[in-house]
């Protein structure tokens, strides 16, 4: 069972804190995406130090490597990777579903090969919970199946369903105790008729907190934002609301607007590993030659070592170089950019001021396609 | 002009300190490699975590990338990397001399092709000296010559005499400021009357501290231990002596009872980025599946944040993973393996207990081909 306290309501938005057997994180939330038990390019204490206080680890990876009993001798994940705080892990339906030539799915589970050693293995909602057990993770995701977007009505309500039976199976499995939770995953594709079918079977079953799965899945923002119009605010408003796999900076202002407390993403890491920055001023590429003789900070407006401690020239320098700094550096920038922006939107609607923080933020960034 | 304090001796091993523009350093010091304005997968602040006081930077990757005049600009190396304590650059003349098909030798100098672009540059003991001038270096090398090993004994006398002639014109060179100095290098081979040629002639123009170069090229510890007792007790005893591109630590230990006070290699970090911990227990690979259950920390006598924080089975699971952390955690932890055993070494001089220490360490060690 997990404690989630709303502090403050601004329209749909909400600020609150959920308490975890790991200590509490403050919501909205974004969680940075430690998939292998590494949040890439960092150590653990540069992403405490970020500010995030939450992060998300990846059933499917950990599975097969190390393995989840392993993980579990190392004394869990929050041992194993020295991250002492709460952790969230998926149910590893999502990156089973991707692996399209290599798994079968059943009503009974999913079966694959790992793409590792290409050893055989079986994914169910039972062994989910199970894995996620012996992780330690303070937030379970039920087991859920995925279809490919675009699909047509049919097939989307079958998974739908197929995903609610599945949700009920995880329940079933799910060791409950106190600090440690359990979210069902809202599924139904683009159709509201389906997604509110699947927050009844949810609610029905009852979940320590509710995901929003399926989205950002290639349906642009407009459609992910009607989805969330009509779904976000219908789930319960006593339990944190998680927004899977989103997204940029303007999802998830967006995001907040409709209700969604919990965001993770693998875009600011993935991104500062390649050269782009998050910035007050949009994204930035610094392998760019224009960045060449500037001399000016990253983004002023940020305090992270990156901005403190080099010019725009050195950091470009780094990735024309092939250096790891240039990784690690912007990794932990786009990260705290992230944390400063959640930050931000906290702030905002404690002092009832996140309508106007919104309008501002979609306005100042509507012709940057990346924020 | 820089300052060298000899505050204590035991045989010839000395003990002493290094005044220069950007602060002192303790010696025997080891200096980390920055080849390209970062000591690779390391931040300057964790470098200087570990007690490195002092960095090496490359000329010839930075006159090509990018670019002296353009480093300058950015107020120097120093301020460039954000490492404000004292830099030594090498002259550019070892890494020009390796590009075998693409550089011509003249009096003059060194012309040859950028391994980035292809573009023609020219390195002559006077542009070697305006770069180093332009990275601002603390310690600057004289530019010479080296010959591949092994080399008969005539290209060897030709070549240091070509090096001592360049010495000269390096010296002429070079602008004398308060807290710089500039280093000359004893070439000469594995020939005990060209080294002895070689002090003199670089004794007779007179530098700030004296290299000897042309070792670890080959040769193996037994030769290169013969060179410095011949050699390296010769140079000035009130000028700091470096050994340039070594080494192990044995290499290390056995240098600094030859009477060497600095040394510098890439072996630290390159091992660590690929998975090669030093430890008080040896050269571990830590990719080697023996570790994958291991929860012991990888040198319970390290006090880094590897050794602290993490199991050797998580830095094994970082390596199987291929997450860069694994090569930043084991780079900060050889760094720190060495700078401990510079400490190590400097407490053991300044104790009179120096010789024990070395036959100790020679000892336990012998084994271990890679320590």
């Amino acid at each position: 069972m997990l404690k989630y306290i709303r502090q403050a309501v601004q329209g749909f938005a909400r600020r609150g804190e959920v308490r975890t057997a790991h200590g509490a994180f403050q919501t909205p939330a974004f969680m940075p995406v430690g998939t292998a038990g590494s949040v890439k390019a960092m150590a653990p204490e540069s992403v405490r130090a970020t500010g995030a206080e939450i992060i998300l680890g990846n059933t499917y990876h950990l599975m097969l490597r190390p393995g989840a009993e392993r993980v579990a001798r190392f004394g869990g994940l929050h041992a194993f990777m020295n991250w002492p705080g709460p952790i969230l892990t998926d149910s590893g339906g999502f990156q089973v579903m991707s692996l399209s030539g290599l798994r079968k799915i059943t009503e009974d589970g999913v079966s694959f090969q790992s793409h590792i050693d290409g050893a055989k293995h079986m994914l169910t909602p039972e062994r989910s919970m199970e894995i996620q057990r012996l992780l330690d993770a303070d937030i379970a995701m039920a087991f859920d199946e995925c279809v490919k977007y675009p699909a047509d009505k049919k097939a989307v309500q079958k998974s739908m369903e197929r995903s609610m039976r599945w949700a009920r199976r995880s329940k079933d499995a799910f060791l409950d105790r106190d600090g440690y939770g359990l979210f069902g995953i809202v599924q139904g594709g683009m159709f509201e008729d389906l997604r509110m079918q699947s927050v009844r079977a949810l609610t029905d079953i009852g979940f320590d907190g509710y995901a929003i799965g399926g989205l950002a899945v290639g349906e642009g923002q407009r459609t992910m934002f009607e989805v969330l119009d009509y779904t976000a605010h219908r789930l319960p408003d006593d339990k944190p609301r998680y927004l899977m796999g989103v997204g940029r900076p303007s999802d998830i202002v967006g995001a907040v607007k409709r209700g969604v407390d919990m965001f993770d993403c693998v875009m600011p890491s993935r991104s500062g590993r390649t050269g782009q920055a998050f910035t007050s001023h949009g994204v930035l590429n610094m392998r760019n030659a224009r960045h060449i003789d500037d001399a000016a900070p990253l983004d002023a407006a940020c305090g992270c070592p990156a901005c403190r401690n080099y010019a725009r020239g050195y950091i470009h320098h780094l990735f024309r170089s092939g250096e790891m700094l240039g990784g690690m550096l912007l990794t932990a920038h786009n990260i705290q950019f992230y944390q400063d922006l959640m930050k931000q939107i906290r702030v905002a609607i404690e002092a009832g001021a996140f309508d106007s923080f919104h309008d501002d933020f979609i306005a100042r960034y509507a012709h940057d396609k990346k924020m």
